[in-house]
């Protein structure tokens, strides 16, 4: 059956390269990276290898780089130990962040006496930032996070101008740039951040390890604790082969950014050109119908079909092949809503079946052709 | 170079099959999970089948098996949640538990008012096991972590009459099984246990994976937090491969496990011998020269060496090819001692050199006379 992978934003296929590396890694060096021995030595050599590579993309020290299990974990970590360790009691952020980081938040108002504060969204779920501005005048101790790619819709974040508005006003600055390590480059030097979070499994690395990036003396402390592992911060026998993988991949992301760029970027204008002929009515979600205001990643749709067709749209896709995500808010026979769209659309295009299509260099314009012609069929039956 | 890997309670060499399906995940499976397309399907059933297996060798059901990035994130998961969710205000444990344990414990002494009372250990290291019976009498809400072998000692805990002692006494009672599962058999029907950890790289699985056993209802929740991943108790998308590799070195650990215990047991009995025979001076330490008392695959030893030459012998293993670890609690030139042998070694044997050397099924007789051959030199010369 013709298939098609159209939901890179959820994960990404593993490059063929990094599999063949992480292969190698496992049969020849198997030693604990903690054992004194050569076995351990070869060991953490190359995890401290791959430490200072991804460190060199940033332009940052590979001692502000901890590995953990993901994306998720770096930013618990980081939201947990700022209220823990550096007395944060407030957090500043937005209703339409990852649950990574709006489910940790929850948590923590349980644990600890700290506010939070959901900055107001235009109707294209970009935050306000002169209200931020406002409320970092307040005398509390403060952490900022906000995402620098929205996941469901695409929204790119100024992260240099909120980086220097809280520096400016001695708040703490973390984001979940999960979506966007890997696709941007981020030099720390120019961006006075604090922390960020970041996946392997987002750019065509393994999934299970990620890393956050936490600037030097930033006064974070563990969220699991036991072996004295990187560094203290994150206890647990790293998972070298992992580590190394993503290495890789970041490697190869970053040395092809430009042409993978340039690719995905014709394909997803090229899908919002063909949409647009067949559904005059299309509404793009968010920032995402907007070459410049949003990734090239990704396209969140809403389409113009009726209540009673919408739910077997995405049965459909699916019978044909063709991966992609729900963005649906309250689309029927589905059990899970997405918390985005609730946020940012009016009662006529939540009851629209939205969906989330996200693109990596290797889908082709005969893809979209192909998904076209199943979206115009559906909709002409 | 010739080599010997006498240090797999560290950890072991993934098996060839092991590395070959986790490529072939990596390959052909890379859809995430929490997707309801085809791609997510695969993934999602590729987890459950070895969450399904992985829970069959403990006789319990496939839901109490929660998988994690390693054995030390399990127990930390366990221990705080326990306190956290379950408000136990008294941990009863011992000095010569791991330290995903004690400094878990450390942690949360600090975050909740709890009490924590350390058993007291006979010269062996064994635990006093009437003494907990007496401190289980309390009338406070109490859980236990015991370790079920140690790993550097290798004592072995009797498992079942602890957690009967546990369940009788209304106490919660979690394992650390990081040294066990893979090696030996356990019946979690059998024995009234509420917890466990584990962890693949200790029986020839991939680092970066374990899971932790909870039992049904136990009314634990999440340190990590996002999306819904692991009904709730472990957010952030899962590691397919990690986990695949761990559920394929537990299956052939447990399928070879009588053969392979009995060729590593005669490693370690004919290890003990030799020693014996150049070093009638030798001391094994805890448990770990007896073959009953003790679990086949390690044997930590104190050797009758000077303090002037002790700081020498690691240096001199490690150069002829051998690895092993280091088990003395104040060797020179060692920033690092054991918290282990420190409690139960007096103060002659603590100047000795200690060293634990631990076997795998690909370890040799051969392996063993060479190990001797360099120590008997070393000590010669």
């Amino acid at each position: 059956m013709k298939t098609v992978y159209f939901d890179n934003a959820a994960t990404t296929s593993i490059r063929d390269h990094v599999i063949d590396k992480m292969s190698d890694v496992m049969k020849l060096n198997f030693g604990n990276p903690s054992s004194t021995h050569s076995y351990g030595r070869q060991s953490k050599s190359l995890i401290e290898l791959s430490r200072k590579r991804i460190a060199s993309y940033f332009n940052v020290s590979a001692a502000e780089i901890v590995f953990t299990s993901g994306g998720t974990e770096a930013d618990n970590l980081v939201l947990r130990s700022a209220v823990r360790d550096l007395e944060v009691t407030e957090i500043i952020t937005s209703k339409i962040e990852h649950h990574a980081i709006l489910h940790a938040i929850d948590q923590l108002k349980k644990e600890y006496d700290i506010d939070v504060t959901y900055l107001d969204l235009d109707d294209y779920g970009d935050v306000d930032l002169l209200q931020l501005e406002t409320l970092l005048q307040k005398d509390t101790k403060q952490l900022v996070t906000l995402m620098h790619i929205n996941n469901e819709i695409g929204n790119i974040l100024n992260l240099k101008k909120v980086a220097e508005l809280c520096k400016a006003n001695n708040a703490l600055f973390h984001s979940d740039t999960v979506q966007s390590v890997g696709h941007y480059k981020l030099d720390l030097q120019e961006i006075p951040i604090d922390y960020l979070a970041a996946s392997a499994h987002k750019f065509h690395g393994p999934k299970g390890v990620g890393f956050a990036f936490l600037r030097k003396n930033s006064g974070l402390r563990a969220s699991i604790f036991g072996g004295e592992q990187e560094r203290g911060l994150r206890a647990g026998t790293e998972s070298i082969h992992n580590i190394v993988g993503m290495d890789e991949a970041l490697a190869i992301s970053y040395s092809h950014l430009d042409t993978e760029r340039s690719h995905i970027k014709t394909i997803k204008s090229y899908f919002i050109k063909q949409l647009q002929s067949i559904f005059p009515d299309v509404k793009f979600n968010g920032q995402s119908g907007d070459l410049e205001k949003s990734t090239y990643t990704l396209v969140n749709v809403c389409l113009p079909i009726a209540a009673e067709k919408a739910g077997m749209l995405q049965f459909q896709l699916d019978l044909k092949g063709i991966a992609c995500s729900k963005g649906s808010a309250c689309q029927s026979g589905s059990s899970q809503s997405s918390h985005v769209l609730s946020e940012i659309l009016d009662e006529i295009h939540l009851k629209r079946p939205s969906v989330r299509f996200s693109f990596s260099s290797f889908n082709t314009k005969e893809e979209v052709d192909y998904v076209i012609e199943v979206l115009k069929e559906f909709v002409e039956k």
